[in-house]
């Protein structure tokens, strides 16, 4: 008799899952996170090797990991990066985990995708201070990358084209699937405390669902920081406005991911916030203008807890070595 | 027949190879690189989050693995390696793969061994700029490392001894096994060619295994750079007479391993070199005050390279989120 009823619930249970599943990602404005699909794994695991390596630098000691870093939730957690010279960029490093789920790239949106973000900061000069040209010299005179580029893109003849696509499609294999709150999205009630779920439940009774929605629970749509009370900061980034000048885009920013948000501190633009549930209070106030108890900021905290998904397994390439005719780094 | 002859050969080939590697490391200078062993699993583990951890460094941004990176070779390639607020350091960065083979730690030998090499540049205010109280009061307000150190030393109190400790049994894992040239120490013939042959045979012929020998071509004793013509530099480096005052260390280095010396570019303790061929020529005449050819000393070089092993395959380590009473970093 038991073992019939376990027979049956095995056989149900895979469709009960489906079904909760179907219901709650189809009701919640909250969707999970999938796994990576489509990706070619020649370019991405060239990308890999981009990603990680320094000589896209012009000191030769910074590469997108520096301030990205796979071994802490895709940022370099510091109020901003550190760049060329030991120069402090304007604006906090967003998290490249997820990234590709951006509906643009930058704080500001500068970017339309991945591959047009991966050229910025090869060529800014409070980044790694290099000039695309020389990025692809450099990368040029390693025969192992030409072999791997012709591999990946059919060619031995490198531009920033096929340099920066590679990077993308690396990047978009930076998912994180599989969080607790994704297990509750498919219908698992045990992955969630109750409190928790309580906090989620505050989280959209407050309103933070109107921006912090979808997949990422942000990245897709802009909005002003401080819509109801002036944020106040010693920050001078503008936002969208940089790129649009238009004076309603003034402190107009791409709404943050809120996924993985344990790891990637300090919090908002200006990184001027380590602590989460203090970052949870300041939003409702200056986004909200509602009131908001230590209690419910705890509860919507420990709700957002449940967003660290599985961090990717990465494995350090191996990066061929420079010749003699490959570019000496600049470092001062 | 013929598969008779295939099984004899099948079943002599262990014996035959066995032998002949016997014969070539007893006879030769040089000896392979052994596999690590008696690896504290535990231990190491803990020690590989902890060489990636930035927060050992007072900007948080500076870790182990910045100078000693893995993917390249366990060096930064650079002349000398960029430190807090992009200082310069004076000398130039040895890898950190076999490093557990040197018979002292730095280029001067100021540490015994890797447990006390570890806790010289977190408190270097060149490099990571912190200082051991602040590095372990870091580390001590993370629950998931004071639960690892509980698992590794029987205790969650940390202090320098384990935090150091578990750096170095980490780093004794990094060793580069079975290169092409310990594959023909080992009795194949076949793994290095008759130029690399040649160049080895050149290498012993003019005595550079009088300083490069034993398992790391290097490592095992002190040396005058320049012993026989002055050594010109613009480096204010003194090496061992920096730790024993005595006139006659001056400018008298460990020296330094020849293992994976492809990878681990610029040469010398000044960083002063970058083209292999010619950092030969050099330790030719100013070591040894002898005449060598162009072809000679390419000749060498294609043996040098039959040096690189295996490199160690290293996935990035998760590292554990700060809490709200972890120190905050200092950058600038």
């Amino acid at each position: 008799m038991r073992s019939t009823k376990t027979l049956l619930l095995t056989l149900l249970l895979p469709s009960l899952v489906f079904a909760a599943s179907s219901d709650r990602q189809s009701v919640e404005p909250v969707k999970i996170i999938e796994q990576a699909s489509n990706i070619n794994e020649v370019q991405a695991e060239l990308g890999k090797m981009l990603f990680f390596d320094p000589r896209l630098s012009s000191s030769n000691y910074i590469s997108c990991n520096s301030c990205h870093n796979l071994a802490t939730g895709g940022v370099d957690n510091l109020k901003s990066s550190v760049g060329h010279k030991w120069v402090l960029g304007p604006i906090n490093s967003p998290t490249v985990l997820n990234s590709e789920l951006n509906f643009v790239q930058f704080w500001d949106g500068r970017a339309k995708d991945l591959q047009e973000q991966a050229a910025g900061p090869i060529e800014n000069p409070k980044e790694m201070a290099f000039t695309h040209n020389l990025a692809v010299d450099t990368i040029s005179t390693i025969p192992q990358y030409r072999a791997k580029f012709k591999q990946a893109y059919g060619s031995e003849t490198i531009t920033m084209t096929e340099l920066t696509h590679a990077i993308a499609e690396f990047e978009k294999t930076l998912r994180t699937p599989n969080s607790r709150f994704d297990q509750w999205l498919m219908g698992d009630d045990s992955a969630i405390t109750s409190t928790e779920l309580a906090g989620y439940n505050t989280f959209k009774a407050k309103g933070c669902t109107a921006c912090h929605n979808g997949s990422l629970l942000g990245g897709n749509m802009y909005q002003k920081m401080g819509i109801v009370k002036k944020y106040i900061t010693d920050n001078e980034e503008v936002g969208r406005y940089a790129v649009t000048k238009n004076e309603s885009d003034k402190f107009v920013f791409k709404v943050p991911t809120l996924r993985n948000i344990e790891l990637t501190y300090p919090y908002f633009h200006d990184g001027a916030e380590w602590d989460l549930t203090q970052a949870v209070i300041t939003m409702s106030d200056i986004q909200l203008g509602l009131p908001i108890t230590q209690e419910e900021a705890e509860s919507i905290t420990a709700f957002l807890k449940t967003l660290t998904g599985e961090i990717p397994q990465v494995t350090l390439p191996h990066l061929p070595p420079s010749t003699i005719e490959t570019p000496r780094p600049t470092v001062n």
